[in-house]
């Protein structure tokens, strides 16, 4: 999945600029689209090996998720040997499953024995047990064993995204031995940027970048050259764990080891990147209250993940209802109370919003924790009562003249001091809270602020008023 | 700031784990914490430098960034010139101003002399100009020309990012001599991964990676072995479309080029990370209505960046008041209708924010443009007209069976599945106008996206219950 593959196979031409397929914004260009339709239901092999074929396999992944269900079985079946099946690593999965129900096994286990082993685990963890049985039945015993080792790994392990194609030198080899050996082994990866040295148990002993090699005479002894890897990562490690390990220390790959600290196989950036994308991902759409879905999903798929955030939605917004109908009297008589309380619940479940998306993110980046939590929450209390103060007055003031009554002005700036207050409390407790008792904040952190701001919204508003005119 | 570096370089020793500093959750562990304490108070310099100098760069940055200002200051100035700059590359920028600020220009120089190109730029960046130039002038000629002509290039843009330390060799070269250069030559940058081509006005020709010098034979021409780069990079295009190309090609590095096709440099894909993760998180953070605040700030920096969205968040909230009061007889009547229309209101808003972050997001990963646009309006209109038929009859049952009154919760159920429909088509058009009108999505949505639910829930519903009422 690496670019040094990418260049090595050129698969991109010249003269023929990959970017051409695009259009200024990114997506892919409508004329290209209508010609490739065209090839299609031309049954036109030609075109479509001379000009889908030899696309990047991200650009293969982007054309067929712009084209109709119906064309991408097509254009899979026309293609034949020549699809890239690296292009289904670059789909949405609803896409990924609907091509790959419609292709034979046969056609699979072709496809997959040309993929990197990640590539091809990452197709095959998808599968039906049986399918992908055949599938592996119909490989290379050495490559089959291979894939089965990365496929018993749980799911979002290491072991499932790493590549198991790697160099390894012993120890006691010279640098000119290992540049003879890469020099005539027909077998290596296609690409690499690093030897690893094991023992003849495959104990990981070191590792050497290739500018230490090529930088250092024949004669020297690898072990005299090689490094201890400081980071080596279990294969049942969870994939975000190994991301963050990468994160932290700038890797650019690590080696992969088994319980028994043997090597097994090797993870690279580009597949953690895909790591990273996903969880900030994840947290931009929990945050939105939606789950993992895609844009290929069906509307029932859609409707069903979207339901349960609305209903929990809809207890608090009833909790809400039921705090203004203990003030139903007070409204009946002051009306400007109904029309203006939303601003004072709305306000609040803006400023809570703010303060828990920077605490949620916080968390998330683990820059705050319980040790620092009380330096953070003295500096947000200290913007709810500023901000709560600047909002409050400017909206008693318009409130007030609005209404013809300074009472009104005054309560509902009080009463939105208060909320502002709540509100910045409520959006920073809330992700700690509940990212102790062991939930992620990103998920349930709104409805809980959104809670607090609107009862406290209201209950301030109308209480207040109720209070006022009572004794007023 | 890439791994080969750090292993090379080999801060970390063996017998003493990385990982050790931090607690389960990954904070910096507090007996440490109160140690690396004790130490700055009792000018403890030697266990300074045993336990703190040598911590990998990114775990000195999160040790800075969890004790107190007064503590950075003396620790930094205690440590000397064992103090590793890097570490200000991890830090959040108030951080990194502040210990910065304190640094004499002599002790700036004389750390930075020691730092890749990228990181030494993103330190000398946000100094004063005048500070800047002292400290370049006390640097080696090659490196304050390298420096200055990256600090030329326009902020956040690939020539800023880049390594300006590359290996070249023109391609008349074999891989024999070009082995024997980089045996010999001192000079040569800390790590590498690939070896460029150029011709003697340094115009790039090509590039080979590492893997393909070292398993090809020594008398075989350089220029009959390179690949052209598919990819250059010009030096002033945006990182975050540098970004990008990294990630549609899985790059791993990529040549930087002048306005004239020459080579000035090199950017990594370790870089890039930080560049994509950045982009995320403004996305989540803008979502949120929050600027790039940090946790660092100040009370005041905070207060200032979030009123103004709070301001604009006000007005709409007075929009949505100024229709409430357009029924403030209705209301005065039916007090039921007061407590029931935050419901309406705010549970189109959340229907809406879901759409929203789909399409938002949609639109940042290139996804969704004008084309698919009419499959996806379609699709979220239908999930819009189904769970407004669901969350609408529900409540309707609930608030009927409330106020004992099957007109209110036939209204409000109709009013509900209104504002449903109007949250999905809103939370889809609103991004992808806004996109096309050349805004940010992330930034303004939630305001427009609210402003109609909140509009159109209470018009709806007091509208329809004022109508009714009248003819009934």
């Amino acid at each position: 999945m690496s670019d040094i593959g990418e260049e090595t196979r050129g698969r991109s031409k010249a003269n023929e600029p990959a970017h051409d397929i695009y259009t200024e914004e990114g997506a892919v260009r409508p004329d290209f689209l209508a010609r490739v339709g065209a090839a299609i239901a031309d049954r036109d092999v030609l075109y479509l090996r001379q000009h889908v074929a030899r696309l990047h396999e991200s650009e293969l992944g982007d054309l067929l998720e712009s084209i109709m269900p119906d064309q991408r079985r097509a254009m899979v079946r026309l293609l034949g040997t020549d699809f890239d099946l690296t292009a289904l690593t670059e789909v949405d999965e609803a896409i990924r499953m609907e091509i790959v129900e419609h292709m034979s096994n046969a056609q699979i286990a072709a496809g997959i024995g040309g993929l990197d082993s990640d590539d091809a685990v990452y197709i095959l963890e998808d599968l039906d047990k049986e399918d992908r049985e055949e599938i592996l039945a119909q490989l290379p015993f050495t490559e089959r064993v291979r894939l089965r080792r990365a496929l018993d790994y749980p799911e979002s392990s290491a072991g499932r995204r790493m590549q198991t194609e790697f160099v390894a030198v012993p120890p006691f080899w010279t640098v000119g031995q290992t540049i003879d050996y890469m020099r005539e082994d027909e077998g290596l990866p296609e690409s690499f940027t690093q030897v690893f040295v094991i023992d003849p148990t495959f104990k990981l002993l070191g590792v050497i970048y290739l500018d230490r090699i090529l930088r250092t005479n024949r004669q020297v002894k690898i072990e005299t050259i090689m490094r201890e890897t400081n980071y080596p990562i279990p294969a049942d490690m969870d994939q975000e764990e190994a991301a963050q390990l990468f994160e932290q220390y700038d890797l650019l790959s690590a080696a992969v080891v088994d319980e028994n600290g043997r090597l097994v196989g090797v993870l690279t950036i580009d597949d953690i990147v895909d790591v990273m994308q996903e969880e900030a991902e994840e947290d931009i759409m929990r945050l939105g209250g939606v789950g993992d879905e895609e844009l290929s999903d069906t509307v029932v798929d859609i409707s069903r993940s979207r339901v349960p955030w609305l209903l929990v939605n809809l207890l608090t917004a009833f909790l809400a209802a039921s705090v203004i109908s203990l003030f139903e009297a007070t409204i009946e008589e002051v009306v400007a109370l109904a029309i203006l309380m939303p601003i004072v619940a709305g306000m609040g479940g803006n400023a809570g919003s703010q303060t828990m998306t920077v605490t949620v993110r916080a968390i998330a980046t683990r820059d705050l924790d319980i040790h620092n939590a009380w330096r953070v929450a003295r500096r947000e209390i200290c913007v709810g009562l500023i901000n709560g103060c600047l909002i409050g007055t400017l909206v008693g003031l318009v409130a007030g003249f609005w209404f013809q009554d300074p009472n009104i002005g005054g309560l509902i700036a009080t009463a939105m001091l208060i909320n502002m207050v709540a509100a910045a409390s409520a959006g920073l407790m809330v992700p700690i809270l509940l990212n102790r008792a062991g939930a992620d904040p990103a998920v349930s952190s709104a409805v809980f602020v959104t809670a607090i701001t609107d009862t406290t919204g209201f209950f301030s508003f109308l209480g207040l008023a109720t209070w006022w005119f009572a004794i007023g």
